[in-house]
């Protein structure tokens, strides 16, 4: 009988992968390897120059077929020379990990590859096992997760549940997971009215006087109070930009940024609406046309809590004693996709250093979310 | 005898002196020889680097003393390939002279001292003239005309009423004079707050929702709806600017510069206290830091319409069969530093080309300015 996969090797494994967004760097092939090796079904579904790796154990339309879901691009190292270690060395002191990824997310990719790997080895599921690994989470995500769910309805694979690995937790192990999380738009707002004299601001038409009263009206009121598992949602002005030096000059063009998180009382589509309808009115009450492009880079969604959020939380109280809070906030991740394809929920680890210099993981939490990981899979197929 | 001053020549010999402010460029001294010649009383009033010139004819102290102020500085000639004469050149074609300053106001000031010239010599008047000619009128305007005035009260100068050369009509000559101006001030607000992620604004302090809010308030209600002798009082945003290119970040710092024309209904003070007053209530419902460098160029003032404004007036109608609107229009001119002295009117002729490329005058108009002017002094001390 082998050996247990131990996640810890195989997270150092693939830190020391350069896999810098949108690099494969040798990580998937790693795991293909090792997924290969143990029964897994392997492919690659490369697409517009990024790698993806789908695998899967037993048979594909399987009744129960669980999924995870996870990503081994990593964000660029920043100042490298600040780094204490080797930001691709994997270096271990005093029981932490350093290096980029290590927490987001090739420990938790680990986790669960060697969960799954030692699971259907030891208690073969009645049912399938299907990773969906990408590598281009952290650059444009057009060919990622996206790129292996369309793989995978051409190919007629499914998941029926689907846990997605990134690091959940604000500060200690297993305080939360994910059910959803709000959706995001940016608004790129261009105001064009007509060049004048301040002295005679009525033979001009000020597109920074139409750009604050359409600003004043988007903030006017909060969007909502919230909703039963949403935080309320958001509307920040990022930037305000005219370069105009001449104080005796109205000018003739200014342009602003908006970005608003929202929750499920609202969509891109009645955002969209709502930013049209007072850009209009605003133009129409200064004159100035004003032009919005719109960018929604992701609809909120929901996975109501129920069966399978409760076994998720059920498995990390037993593992780590706390209850995680099933929390919707956060910024966007892939499982904005993959909630079109099946219920889908988060649980990862301590996600604290992510992206940063120093970026670490400690060691005792990668044992602790391989056990959860594979706790959660005993649980699915009991 | 002497010949009597031709304007034109003397506007073609001003023109020739490359006199862009704050550069004398030779026009002082031509003048200073004329004057000084025909019995002015002439003093060099030097300041900070800018060449001003003080005539008197007569007494000093004498009761009646009229004054005539103007600036032989010009603005620069911008784009110097795109003029169709020299801009130093006082070229004659089909009636127009064209060059830097044929309008904005060496005309003027020609036509003036051409007057007051013939005047004193063919009907000595019982009292004084005086010209105060500066050469910072286009630039900072501190040691121009300001630096004649205390130069006076220094010396015991004074003229009871000043009529100032600076070009007043719109489109026909003789259309409009002025009797008073808008004071104008401009505030140069900048915004402090908290960075932060654009998913979380409550943890952060925008300083651009800050900037909107604020200047939301002022443009909420107009300032005015004009007064007796003045337009309404206007306010532009002339810029916001931030600079963040990131749209998940809410940026710590935006800037942003309003511009204020204001009628006698308001004072540089009164709208420092109503623009303080709103900055601090946003700063305390956003808690974001507002500064407000506050720059007031002008008080309004206003010369009531009487005595000399109507003497004016009916000199203009004289000569050129038009009766002239009392304005109280247009932006700043040095009269808002002469009205602290004495009764100030201004009169020119058509503005229309000033600071532009190509710049002219229509010659004819000069010879009529100087009439007026000459009639004026002699209704004056009548
Ligand atoms: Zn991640
Ligand atoms: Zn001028």
């Amino acid at each position: 009988m082998s050996e247990p996969v131990d996640p810890v090797a195989l997270t150092a494994a693939l830190v020391r992968c350069p896999s810098v967004t949108p690099e494969e760097g040798g990580a998937l092939v790693l795991l293909e390897r090792l997924l290969s090796d143990a029964g897994f079904e392997c492919a690659r579904v490369d697409r517009g120059g990024v790698s993806n790796l789908f695998a899967r154990w037993g048979l594909r339309g399987a009744n129960r077929s669980f999924g995870f879901n996870g990503h081994t691009d990593v964000v660029p190292v920043g100042d490298a020379a600040a780094w204490t270690h080797d930001p691709f060395g994997a270096v271990v002191v005093d029981g932490w990990m350093y290096g980029r990824g290590t927490t987001d997310m090739k420990s938790g990719v680990a986790a669960f590859a060697a969960a799954a790997v030692d699971f259907v080895r030891e208690t073969p599921p009645d049912g399938a096992v299907i990773l969906t690994i990408t590598g281009d989470e952290e650059g444009a995500s057009v060919d990622g997760t996206v790129a292996l769910l369309d793989w995978m309805a051409q190919h007629g694979e499914r998941m029926t549940h689907c846990l997605v690995g990134e690091p959940t937790c604000p500060n200690e192990m297993g305080e939360m997971m994910k059910i959803g999380r709000r959706g995001s738009m940016t608004a790129h707002i261009s105001a064009t009215g007509v060049q004048g004299h301040s002295a005679y601001p009525h033979r001009a038409k000020n597109p920074m006087t139409a750009l604050v009263s359409l600003l004043a009206r988007l903030e006017d009121k909060p969007l909502d109070a919230g909703s039963d598992h949403f935080d309320a949602s958001t509307l920040a002005i990022t930037t305000i930009d005219c370069g105009n030096p001449a104080t005796n000059v109205i000018p003739a063009r200014g342009t602003a940024t908006v970005n608003i998180r929202f929750n499920d009382l609202h969509s891109g589509a009645s955002l969209s609406r709502w930013l049209q309808d007072h850009a209009q009115a605003v133009a129409g009450e200064t004159g100035v046309r004003l032009d919005l492009k719109l960018q929604i880079s992701g609809e909120s969604f929901l996975t109501p809590p129920g069966e399978f959020s409760a076994l998720v939380a059920k498995a990390v109280a037993t593992e780590t004693g706390r209850v995680p809070v099933a929390s919707t906030s956060g910024g966007t991740s892939d499982a904005r996709f993959v909630k079109d394809h099946c219920p889908v929920v988060e649980f990862g680890l301590v996600g604290r250093t992510m992206h940063q210099v120093d970026e670490r993981v400690e060691v005792a939490q990668i044992h602790q979310l391989k056990t959860i990981y594979t706790r959660i899979l005993r649980d699915y197929f009991a």
